[in-house]
Parts: structure tokens; C-alpha cells; sequence
């Protein structure tokens, strides 16, 4: 004989977690409830086999399996001292369905099975509350007739609103018990004439109908469709659970409630949770009765008059507690438990690890550890990496109210509220008196750093995660919401328009880099906290971790943020990003306009001392850590004069007509400047701009070394695609520092390597790495060639594709592991193959993101780079991907 | 003992062919064309190891050594009835290196050794011509003192200079035998004061000299560093070739000339040449006396009086008719001979491989199959795929007269002459007029296309060999020069400045398409002519190949050109292309403007004819061949009007202010639309463009085939990235085929699948290709994504790239083996794994490159497919390849 049925009860659990294939993983998990000795509502679960057997046997449940159901029913009747069908004091069901794995909406829950016209008395006795109990049935029948006889229930709906109508009532709730008892009676009519099948009365046949129906929702077209769409075999078959009804709601020796086994908000380890008397799970959430506290660190302002739980129901709340710290213990999380107190016994309905605030999150991580609950590789694993933005940025007070308008790219996260303003000029010129603003752009360019600076946080209307605006608020860890593509931004008329509703300069908007929404008004935000915990606990990370983390910081402020959170070292320090500064632009300009090559080393000779003073302030502040600085990279038509007055100001500083300097302007323009005259490119048609820099390296290097300064630096070469142009370049710019060494009769050790950021260096590494010390992948460039796809036009579409599933996600955000990250992994491994010495790292905007951290530790880079505010997040990541890996 | 020496002379050739390695290459060649019974001036090799050999004695030729040689010039003395040193019939030898590798330029050679006053009387006194006798000498002491004996030979020359201003002569021809007499004391005189060394006199001491000369030569600097760039090893040594010198000016039984086996013009069979009687070799080129025809077959309106060599020497030109046939015979080609005679005796000093036109080679290599010389494969290694360019274009004059102004991209094969216009409306309207027009641009735009058609030839500033104007030329197969980087074009004045000359509209200037030339005024050009040996060849190469040839051609008129050439089906139809003609471009823009899908599909309603009339024509002029459709690739805004005046009249057709065209335009920019939204990602955000395509397709098909015209179409969608991707579009223009269908009630059989443009599709084909019936690599396209590297802005510094070695050459020209090939084979071999019925091609502008036709053979792939007139390159080197392989 085949054992078809197992029982879920104290003592007589039949079932364990591990047999999962069986009875399916809600069956498995009662089971599991049950044994750690807490008190469900008892049940039994009917196993997959027997669903497999009723399709072998004709669409009918056999008779051993029947019996085994009988069996069961007898059991939990003895248990609950309750009566299936029984008219005083009935025993109620509820039947759902559980497959090995999850599959939702495969088969609705029918609750209350077992109600009739008799017992549906007794539940009226029972609770003192008819009304409830004619509310229950008719809600069953409705319910039984849909997912059990799959009957349209649209026409029970609409008998229902008629009902309403002729009563002259708005809601449900306002319908008497009679109106419900002959609702039901109704209902039972409809159901016959419609279907013509009585609606049966008697509980056993209604058990076997719910069963077989369950059986048949297997291969129901939705779930065969969920199964084809996630790959769930076809021939697993679902277990049928059917557990016995508690109710909170009969009488003053009930109760129900919800409680956490420590604060979700902060972490602290402190039981508490409220409860209503008399009442159903639901009365709880509704808000239609003020809950109770459970005890006393549950009192707050709106319930500290009200009686607790533990001083009302003692013995209950007594045994609640052993029950919560059973269950942290068992699964060693903070618990979200849900209860109810039938006629004085404690039952548990559900517990489940309870959503938290990152600041929670870490502090119970910290804080089980030192109970000895959690190993350290345990916390480490509870927290989510994208989670500890929260901490570092202030967010939008959850309590607050507030207007969504609409939804851009969260390019940048933290909320920020303030002014709107269009201009550069405009934001630093308020914020001068004061004001907090927020800067609104179609997409910023370089030129508007200064107002990115000013401004509380911004929003653009173009561009992705990837664009301007996103990486240098990213940098400024400053909030920004991208890509707002229904947002339209006037440039001339100074307006943005969205949802047909014009904001002008003044106008305040509220904005959530970390959701991309944008709110109208002022929205009050909460800053930023960081404990003492969070200490510990990184310091837990670090010590896990293989991958090394350094930040993408290009001024000394950045730099010293990101060793704050925890860099070690500088992994990308883009050396155009200090030529827009006021009094260098001018130059810079200078410089791409110059016409001979004197006139341009004339122009880069006044920009030597400006670039020595930033590196030498990043070499004191990074004071021994690596710092690798990528020589000139950008096309250089993106330093050009835009404005007439812009384009007349350079005409006066170099004394050429102002025509000379548009047409110079339009021979510099590129069709696609992304793919054009940059990088490396300019190093090998304009050699005397990477000598200047790398003079202003080396010079600064051994200024710094002279204070005493310990100094590192790698100087990186971007935008190469063959060996022969990586040596070309190698030979020219070592040669100058040897020139550079010699006339400074100092001596500093450094590092050359390139960026990998095109496909053909990454295919052809084997052949570029012996020219290279390291490698860096650049992997914004590199996922917009491979992709082809730039970053700055993308948000027209990208959006549509992920909506419409093409893609899973922006490719820019989370690395392209098939694609993208073929070629990361083919350059790693073709590179060390032909240089063993080979260090490599990525310091795209993806060494911030978690999944691209594991990805990176898989591979075996060295380490990721990131900006300063990203650096916890990829620590945390590459110790949860050390931990995964072991 | 060891053998160091090997003669080479008529009946004691002691070397063969194959003792490359021990004689070098030019001693095993002597030794080869004396074994076939050529009467060469005999002589001796010593060999590359008596080089090494001379090294490791501590520079001492061995006395092993100098007694072989010594016993090899005591046998030429014999052969040859002269004595080395002797004052009546002197022998005299030239010296040379030769290396197992050549290595030009390593060495000088040493003429005329052996002489000294005594025997410089004798060649005076056989000569009989004094002034020959003391020129040679002192030509020999400058070229021995340098060669040989290291010196610095300016002294001599300004020696030479002060003599002849001395005797008041102009040319050093002028000077009298005495003159040169005192001159070669002078010499000697200097060469002593300077260098402290005497001048050996000593025949024998000259030649140790010399050999030891030339084995030192082995390790010059520019010899090392030619050996490292070219990675010959350094421990090969060069051998030394000793040849007795000949004359042909001792008198009137004395000849020199040249002569072709077959004609170098036509390749026609006819033996002809000219020759000089009592003259050296460099007379019969210096055109001082005008050459004798060697045959009646060789005179010509200049020469026709002269006799023939046949009627004055008939015994030597009996022999050297016998050389030629044994020398064609043995060679298996045409043959340019190099003769002397000396006393009635005739040697050959030379012989190779001709230099020929197109043409020619194409005569000749089939005459040599039917002559039973060659085999057809032979045949067809025998001409270079690209030559052909000459029998499909006209070419320049080669007598003609030419002024080079520059030098551009070889953008388009062909010469074109005319005045030059700078707008594609005066093209077309002074070509209107019977002008001939050269239509000169910065670069061009698709508006352009009606001006390229009534121009001659194109010439642009800027653009690389896949720009605009290169692309559309070549399939045109008009002249094309391209990215001029050296000429400024201002369209606003409507000049071109090249090299400070300003040239206005009506100068004359022209074109070579195939070199980059530009020529100032007008050059007489030749116009194609194809042969019926073209024909009979290119069957061969057909029958050969293995390879498939198809075409790219968008339109009936390229269609029919390239099945005239050969074409076996069209692999890409830019459908895109048919946009632009002046009736279309309006409701484009009209469709581009829609603001509603309604409007959209409204404008597409109204291009639907127009596709459906090109298909139609197309699908007939290819006659059941397979026809490659791809669908809307380029970025919108492409189209859009740029203009005021275009935006203008777009106003007044859609009915809206200028102001929303200009706001709209705006809105379409792109920063770099090469990576923008384009290709299938308008057919996922604008389904209706792609359902309108199809239709058209479709529509057409079914048309045709009612017409009794067999109907092969391939659906191709570009610019995939992920497999999603194509999923998507498959499923959506799927089902809407099938409407379609079943509209019309007919069925057609149709192909679908993918452009592979983007690196990220190369790498994931494996997961593409199940969704695919076909690839199609999109080269130029993949060039610019693994380059990072825009063909439309590389132009500016691509030259400078290849100039400095960086690239070996434009990869937008010869495919890059390494990366882009790389990502070619991948995808072919991951395709084919994971879809057995792949059919895979390439329709990137290197379809027509014969290296790239190579490596697609050597791939694998299916077909290559090329514009109109490449068609015939691309089948001969795709049966090169195949032979090649075997």
C-alpha cells in the first residue's frame, strides 16, 4: 500500500522539509512548522502522487487514497475536538494547492470548506456573530463555484451589486445577516440554473471536489504556460494541502495579531507587535479598530492607554514568546509571525523573515552573530549590497506624503528636494543665496559641473545610466534621476513640462535617485545615518573578500570620500575631468585650436601646473595606495566652445576672428565622435598632449616623494585596439619620462597598462598584454560597442526594451555577462596566458554593481573600481561573492 | 674538405635550384638558368657558410676557401679565354651578395673588378673606345671605394664636379678619355691622402677584398636592422656571386637588348624587342640612339627602317629565339629577357616574369592553359583579383601627360574627367547641358545620390573607404576619390583649395579611382574593354570556386549590372536607398514626423507602392536567384530635411508651422547615431515600418510569381544584438506574413534572418542562430564596433595610423583577420553548431576584397556578396582560395 496522505499536527507530523517532491513545498514547510512543535492549525497535505495517479486512473481520485483522506479527516476531528460537517461546533477547511516549486496563481485557495446551510448556524453560535457567518458562506460559495465547479462568477457579482442597490447601501459591510443568508440562497439558485449542477451540501463531497479540482488546476492552460515559460517539468503534479480554520472572532477569548521578533526599522532586539480581540487577521490591517500592543515596548502615542496582550491573554502571550524565539533560533532571522488566539489557544499561522531597513538589517546581521545565532559568512549573506544606499544617502521620509508625477532612470540615488532651475549659471547663482536647487537639463555636458556642484540633486530628460548627468552625480554620490523621457525640458523658454503641466524656474520637485521618481512639491527627506555596526560589519566584508575595491575619483575631494568608505586605491582618475574648471577650459580650448604644434605646446605648457597640482594633492591624500590616471581620453570637440559668447571669448583669448574659430569648430565635428578622433588616437596624432600629462605625473610623483609621500601611480592608456598601437605609444611616452626623470635627476616607479574598452583589444589581449603592465576594462565603452549602443541616445529605447522583456535589464547597469562579459573573460584569461604578471581590474560604472562584483570575482580580476559612494556596496558584493564561491 | 665554391657555367654547373640555403637566392638562380643550357656569363658562388665561416675565423677567409676560388677563376679564365689581370684580353667580374632571403639594398655591387691601368688599356684597345675603357675605371674606383673599402665617396664626386667645370663641360659624357684618365689618378691620389690606404692594383687582392667585403656586409647596421624588422635570422650569412662582366660595346659584333616573349600590352603571342648594336645595356633604355627592332614582327613607325637583329646577327637571334621558347617552356610565363652579345656570342643576363597589363595577363594565362603550358588552376593563380579593376573601368592614358595635385582614399576603381561642381543640383543640371561634371563634397549624403549619378566621378575631403560617397560609388562603379584630407572645400564659396591653388566651379580636373590621384586639368582616359578570353577565364575561376558570389544592389538598373558580371543572387538590398528619390523622400519624412501611429501608418500606407514596384523588378530581373532583403537599418534622422528650405516644404505637406519640423528634428539628434536608435530597434519601437516592408515583399513576390517569375526572397533584420531581439521581431513579422498570405490567398516561400553587425550578436550566435535561417555578416559595420572606429570620421587620422605602421592597412578595406575575424569565425562556427542549416555569407563592403574573399573561403562561409563591379574580383579570388586550399 502507497502512503498517499501525511499529516501535519503536534506530535503526529508525518512529514519532514526535505520532502519537498512529495507534498510540495507549502506541505513541506507545514510540515516543518509544525515539527519545530509550534502549534498550526493542524491539516494534511495529499502528495503529488496521488495528483499524478488521478491523471493515470481517469481524472478519479482511488479508493485508497480516499480512505488515507478519511483517515486524516478522523485524526484532525480527535485533534481540534471539532466536527467536520457538524452543526454546534464545525471543523472548516481551507484547500490550496503547492507544487514542488512556487506557481503563482496556479489555483486560487477555497476557504471555509465545509460550510452548509447547518454549519453555517453553528459558526453563526460559535462566534456570536450571524452576520459574519452568512458572510462567510456566501463568500465560499462564490468562491467554490469559481475554482472548484469553474463557474463565471461575474453574474453572482452583479446579483450581488443588485442586492446593494435594492437595499440602498454602498458597501458590503452595510448588508445585514439576512441579506446575506438569502444572497447564499440565491447564489445556490443562480449556480443551478446556469450550470445546472446543485451546489453540494454535503462537506465530504465538497472535500472530494476541491481535491480533484485541485488535481485538474495542474494542467490548467495558464499553469502549463507558467511551467513552459519557467521550465518546470510537466510531469511533477501538485500536492493538495487542506488544513483545519481557526478564528480569532469568536468571542472575547480570541484575539489575532502580527508580531516581530525585533524592530524592523532599527534592528534592536526587541519583541513587539499588536493584536485586536475578537477579531479577524484582516480587522487587523483594515484600520478600522485601533490594534492593541502586544506588550509594553509595543506602546507608542496612539495605543499606550490600551490594555497589552500579556496582560490579557498571559498564558497565550506566554507561549507566543517561546514560540518567536524558537523560531529566530530555527531560522536564525528576524521573524514577521502572524497569530491567532482561538478560545484561548495560540495558533500560528505564518512566519516568514520580515522585511527591514538596511540600518535594521545590519544591525540584526551584527547582532545574531554575536548571539552566536549566525556564523559571520551568514550576516554577511543577509544583507543586500543595492540596501546600503539607504545608509549613504538621505531618502524620502517613508511617513511623508507625496505626488508622483512621473518616472525617470534612478541614475543616482538619494532624494532630493528643492527649486528647479535650467542653467549652469542659474543654480550656482541661488545657491549662492541659499536656496537649495535642483538642476533640469535635457542631458548636462561637462560645462555644467559647476551647476552639478550647486545643486541639491539632478534631473535630465535624455540620456541613461550611464550618460553625463548619471556618472558624475554617481561620483558626487548627489541624487539624479535620468532619462526622464516624458519629461520635455525647454531650454529657451526655461520650462519643463510634464503631463501636460508646465514648472518653471522656482518651482519646487522633489526627486528619488534611488527610484527615479519625481514628485511635486516639497517632499521632507530623512539624511543619511551611519553606525557603529555598519563598521563592524564591512570590517567583516573585508576581511572575507578576495577582490580588492578602489574607487573612479578625479579631484582630491572624491578621493578622500572613497577612502572614507573604504577604498584602496584609485582605479580610474579621468584626467579631462579637471580641464573644465573656469580657468583651464580657456586653455584647453587654446590648445585644440592651436594650429602648429608649438602653438599647442605652448597652450599645454600653461596646463602642466594645473594638472601637477591635482595629482600631486591625489598622491598626498591616497598617500601609498595605487593611483591609476587614464591619459586623455575624450574626442576633443567636447571641450569646444558651444555658445557665440563662448566661441567670442576665445577668439579674443587667441586673437583670430570669430569666423575662424567657428570654422575650426566644424572641422573638429564628428558624425559619431564616441567612435572618432579620441583617446589613444589623440596620443598618437597630437604626441605632445600625453607627454604633458605624463610630465605632470611624474613631475608631481616626485614632488610628493620628496615630502615624503608615498607614491603609486599606473598610468593608463585608453582606447586601444591593436598590440602595435599600445608598443607605438609605450616607446614614445617611456622615453619621455626617462627625459623627464633625467632632467628631474629623480627616480619614480610606476606602472604603464592600457583600458580595455573595445571588442578588438579584448579579442586580440594575448597580443596587447605583453606590451602591459595592467589591464583595466572600460566597461561603459566596452558594452556600448559590443552592444552597439551609445549610452547617450540609448534612453529613447532602452526603456521599451526592458519593458518589453528584450532585454532583462540596462546593459549599461548590470554587466551583459553573455556578451559583454564573454570578452572580459576571453581578455583575462588570453592576457595572463601571455603575461603572468598581467593585474586587472574594471572600472566601468559596473564595479559598483553587485551582480557585476560576482561576475568580476568568478572571472578572477583583481579588482573593481567604482565611485566613492558604490564602494561599500561592491566590498559587501565581493564578500558575498567569495562566500557564494566557497 | 669542405666544398665553399660552386661554378656556374655551361656544362659545369656544380649548384641546382634548391641549394637556395648554401647559394642564396640569386647564386642558386644563376646556377638554375645556366643548367638550362642559357648561355650565362660564367662565374662562381662562395657560399653562405664560408660567410659564417669567416666570422668565426676572426674575419679571415679561410685558405681552404681562397684555394677553391682560386681553382674556380682559373676554370671561368678557361671557359671564357680571357685572364683575370691580363692587359690584352682581361677578364673582368662583377661582385654581389646574395642572401637566402633577398635583402635589397644590403649590399652594392662591385662592376667591372679586375681592372688597373694595364688592363684598362686592354679593354680600350677591344673596345675600341678609350674613353668607355677609363670611364668604366674610374667608375670602378668610386664604387670599390666605397663599397669595398668603406670610403666616403663625396670627396670623389665634387672631384668630378670641379673637373668638369674645369673643362668647361656640362655632362660627364662631354669628358675626353683623357680627362677621365687623369681623373682616376686623382682618385686614387685622394683615396690615399684621406683614408691612408693605397688603392689596390692587384686584380686578385681587389677580389679577397671584395668577398670579405660583402661577407662583412652580412652584419652592417641596416642589414641587422632589415633582418629584425623582416625576422630573417642573423646566422643565415650571405653567399657571394662572382660573374665575368660581358660586353656588348666591343665592337660591331657586339650587341645589348631586351625582349618580351608574348606582348606585355595585349598578350598577344608574338615575340618582339629592340636592341643596340656596340652599346651597354643602360643605352637601349636612355633613348639616346633609338633602338633596333629585333624581328619584323617588333618595328614600329619609329624603327620601321632600322634592320632587324634577325638580318644583321641571324645566328644570334636563331639562339635567342631558342632561349625564349626553352625560357617560356620552363618558367610557364612570359618572360622580359635581358641579352648582350659579345662577339657574335650571346648572353643572357637576365630573365623574369614580365610585367603586363590586365588584359595581357588575362591573354596570356588562357593562351598557356590551350598551349598546354599551364593547367587552368596554374592559370588562374596567374592574375591578381584586383588587376581586373582595369577591364571594368576606364583608365588613364598611360602616355598621357599629368599634373598631380594630391593624393586621396582609392575610393571607387576608374578615371573620370571633368568640371568640377560643388552641389549635387548644378551636377545634375550642367550635366543636364552635356557637360561632363566631377561633383566635389566634404563628404557626401544620401540627398547627393541624383548628383552622383549625372557626375563622371566623385571627389570628397573627408570619409573613409566605406563612407557614403565610397559605398554608393563603388556601386555605381563610378570614380570615387575620398577623403582628400589634403583639399579644402567650402561649400558656402563653392571652391576647392588644394596646395594654396583655388579651383572654382568649370576647372577641369580628374580623377584615379584606383590610385587616389587627383590631376589638375584634363587627362585623355581609356575606356574599358572586356575580351572573350575575360570570359573564358572567369568560367574557370566559376567552375574552381567553391565560394558563392552574390551582390549588393538596391536597385533593377545594379541588379542587372552585376548579373552581367556574374552574380548568383543579391545579398544585400539596402532597401533604405530607395528612400531618397525626390517623389519618396517627402512621404519619409512625412512618416518620420507622424506623431501617432495612425499618421505613421497613413504615410507608410503611401510608400507601400513605391517598395513594392522595386521589389517587383528586382525579384524579376533575378529570376528565382535569392534575393536578400534587409529591412530599414539606418538612424531616422538621416532623412530628415536639414535644409531650410526642405523644412519648409515638409511644413506645408504635413500642415504644421516650420517651428514644430525644427523642434522635431531637434528631438530626432543623436550624439552618435551609428550606435543609435537604428536597424531592428525601429522595428521593435515602430512595428508598423518593418509590417509595411514586409508587405511590400511579400505583396511583390506574390506578383511576380503570378507573372511566372520564380520568386527567392531572404528577410534579413539588422543590427541584432541579443537573441531576444530577434525572437521578437521573428514572432511579430511572422504572424504578419501569414495575414498577409492569407489576404492575397496565395503562398510564398520566403527566408528569414539576420544581419550579424554587432559584436554582441558574433559572440552569442550560438544562442542566435536557432531563430535564424541565415547570417549575414555586416562588416564594415562589425569593423566599426570591435574598432571603435567611425568610417565616416577615421578619415582624419586613419592615413596617419597606416603611414606610421599602427595598421598594416584601412580595415574598412581588407577585413581585420584578428579581431573582426575573430568574432566571424566565432559566430559561423557557434551558428552552425546550434543550427545545422545556417546558411552563412557576408555583405559588408569586403565582400570584394579578394584577401578578405580568402578568409571567408577559409571560414567556410556560403557566399560573400559585393558591389556590381567587384563581382568579378570576388569570383577569382574566391577560386585563388580554393586552389590555394588544395
Amino acid at each position: 500500500m502507497s502512503k498517499w496522505v501525511y499529516l501535519f499536527s503536534a506530535g503526529k507530523t508525518e512529514g519532514t522539509r526535505e520532502m519537498k517532491n512529495l507534498l510540495g513545498g507549502k506541505g513541506a514547510n507545514l510540515a516543518e512548522m509544525t515539527s519545530l512543535g509550534l502549534n498550526v492549525p493542524p491539516g494534511f497535505t495529499v502528495t503529488t502522487e496521488a495528483c499524478l495517479d488521478y491523471d493515470k486512473s481517469g481524472k478519479k481520485i482511488n479508493e485508497e487514497i480516499k480512505a488515507q483522506v478519511k483517515e486524516s479527516l478522523a485524526t484532525i476531528e480527535k485533534i481540534t475536538q471539532k466536527k467536520f460537517g457538524d452543526q454546534s461546533n464545525p471543523l472548516l477547511f481551507s484547500v490550496r494547492s503547492g507544487a514542488r516549486a512556487s506557481m503563482p496563481g496556479m489555483m486560487d485557495t477555497v476557504l471555509n470548506l465545509g460550510l452548509n446551510e447547518q454549519t453555517v448556524e453553528g459558526m453563526a453560535k460559535l462566534t456570536g456573530n450571524p452576520r459574519f457567518a452568512w458572510d462567510s458562506y456566501r463568500r465560499f460559495i462564490q468562491m467554490y463555484a469559481n475554482v472548484v465547479m469553474g463557474f463565471n462568477t461575474s453574474l453572482l457579482e452583479s446579483t450581488l451589486e443588485d442586492l446593494k442597490e435594492h437595499a440602498g447601501v454602498k458597501e458590503d459591510t452595510d448588508l445585514t445577516a439576512e441579506d446575506l443568508k438569502e444572497l447564499s440562497q440565491v447564489y445556490k439558485e443562480i449556480i443551478l440554473q446556469e450550470s445546472g449542477k446543485v451546489f453540494p451540501t454535503d462537506p465530504v463531497e465538497q472535500l472530494w471536489q476541491a481535491i480533484a479540482a485541485v488535481f485538474r488546476s495542474w494542467n490548467n492552460p495558464r499553469a502549463i504556460k507558467y511551467r513552459e515559460i519557467n521550465e518546470i517539468p510537466h510531469d511533477w503534479g501538485t500536492a493538495v494541502n487542506v488544513q483545519s480554520m481557526v478564528f480569532g472572532n469568536m468571542g472575547d477569548t480570541c484575539a489575532t495579531g502580527v508580531c516581530f521578533t525585533r524592530d524592523p526599522s532599527t534592528g534592536v532586539k526587541r519583541f513587539f507587535g499588536e493584536y485586536l480581540v475578537n477579531a479577524q487577521g484582516e480587522d487587523v490591517v483594515a484600520g478600522i479598530r485601533t490594534p492593541g500592543p502586544i506588550n509594553t515596548d509595543s506602546k507608542n502615542e496612539s495605543n499606550k492607554k490600551m490594555p497589552t496582550l500579556e496582560e490579557i491573554m498571559p498564558a497565550a502571550f506566554k507561549e507566543l514568546v517561546d514560540v518567536y524565539t524558537k523560531l529566530e533560533a530555527h531560522y536564525k532571522d528576524m521573524q514577521d509571525i502572524e497569530f491567532t488566539i482561538e478560545n484561548n489557544v495560540l495558533f500560528i499561522l505564518q512566519t516568514r523573515n520580515g522585511k527591514r531597513t538596511a540600518a535594521a538589517a545590519i544591525k540584526i546581521a551584527t547582532d545574531l552573530v554575536i548571539e552566536g545565532i549566525l556564523t559571520k559568512d551568514e550576516a554577511l549573506m543577509r544583507v543586500k549590497p543595492d540596501d546600503l544606499n539607504q545608509l549613504l544617502h538621505p531618502t524620502l521620509d517613508p511617513d511623508a506624503t507625496r505626488n508622483l508625477i512621473t518616472n525617470g532612470l534612478p541614475a543616482s540615488p538619494g532624494a532630493a528636494a528643492g527649486e528647479i532651475v535650467f542653467t549652469s549659471e542659474r543654480a550656482t547663482e541661488l545657491a549662492g543665496l541659499g536656496h537649495k536647487v535642483l538642476l533640469v537639463r535635457l542631458e548636462t555636458s561637462p560645462e555644467d559641473i559647476a551647476g552639478m556642484v550647486a545643486a541639491q540633486g539632478i534631473l535630465t530628460a535624455r540620456g541613461g545610466m550611464t550618460s553625463h548627468a548619471a556618472v558624475v552625480a554617481r561620483g558626487m554620490g548627489k541624487p539624479c534621476v535620468a532619462g526622464c523621457s516624458s519629461a520635455e525640458v525647454s531650454h529657451s523658454k526655461a520650462t519643463l513640462t510634464i503631463g501636460g503641466k508646465v514648472y518653471k524656474e522656482g518651482d519646487f520637485l522633489t526627486i528619488d535617485g534611488g527610484t527615479g521618481e519625481v514628485f511635486e512639491g516639497k517632499v521632507p527627506t530623512k539624511n543619511a545615518e551611519i553606525s557603529a555596526d555598519f563598521a563592524k560589519f564591512m570590517k567583516w566584508a573585508d576581511e572575507r573578500r578576495t577582490l580588492r575595491v578602489r574607487t573612479n575619483a578625479d579631484n582630491p575631494r572624491d578621493s578622500k570620500i572613497a577612502l572614507k568608505f573604504g577604498a584602496e586605491g584609485i582605479g580610474l582618475c579621468r584626467t579631462e575631468h579637471m580641464f573644465f574648471e573656469p580657468e583651464r577650459i580657456m586653455i584647453v580650448r587654446e590648445m585644440i585650436f592651436a594650429t602648429s604644434v608649438d602653438a599647442r605646446k605652448k597652450a599645454l605648457d600653461k596646463l602642466l601646473p594645473f594638472q601637477k597640482k591635482d595629482f600631486l594633492e591625489i598622491f598626498q591624500a591616497l598617500d601609498g595606495m595605487p593611483v591609476n590616471i587614464r591619459l586623455l581620453d575624450p574626442p576633443l570637440h567636447e571641450f569646444l566652445p558651444h555658445s557665440t559668447e563662448d566661441q567670442k571669448a576665445l577668439a579674443n583669448h587667441i586673437g583670430v576672428d570669430l569666423e575662424v574659430i567657428i570654422e575650426r569648430g566644424e572641422k573638429l565635428h564628428e558624425f559619431n565622435p564616441m567612435l572618432g578622433h579620441r583617446g589613444c588616437r589623440l596620443g598618437v596624432t597630437y604626441p605632445e598632449i600625453y607627454e604633458m600629462q605624463v610630465r605632470a605625473i611624474i613631475e608631481s610623483g616626485l614632488e610628493a616623494q620628496a615630502k615624503g609621500v608615498s607614491v603609486n601611480p599606473e598610468i593608463m592608456i585608453p582606447l586601444i585596439a591593436t598590440a602595435t598601437e599600445l608598443e607605438f605609444l609605450n616607446i614614445k611616452l617611456k622615453t619621455h619620462i626617462e627625459k623627464v626623470m633625467a632632467q628631474s635627476g629623480g627616480k619614480l616607479a610606476y606602472k604603464m597598462g592600457t583600458m580595455i574598452e573595445l571588442p578588438r583589444a579584448a579579442i586580440t589581449a594575448g597580443e596587447i598584454a605583453p606590451h602591459a603592465e595592467f589591464f583595466s576594462f572600460g566597461t561603459n565603452d566596452l558594452t556600448q560597442t559590443t552592444f552597439g549602443l551609445s549610452r547617450d541616445d540609448a534612453g529613447k529605447f532602452l526603456g521599451e526594451y526592458v519593458s518589453k522583456g528584450i532585454l532583462p535589464k540596462d546593459p549599461f547597469v548590470s554587466l551583459d555577462q553573455a556578451g559583454v562579459g564573454f570578452l572580459v573573460e576571453h581578455a583575462t584569461r588570453e592576457g595572463r596566458k601571455a603575461n603572468k604578471k598581467l593585474h586587472v581590474g574594471i572600472c566601468g560604472e559596473h564595479g559598483g554593481d553587485p551582480a557585476s562584483v560576482h561576475f568580476c570575482h568568478k572571472v578572477g580580476l583583481d579588482y573593481v573600481s567604482c565611485s566613492p559612494f558604490r564602494v561599500p556596496i561592491a566590498r559587501l558584493a565581493a564578500a558575498q561573492a567569495a562566500i557564494e564561491q566557497a
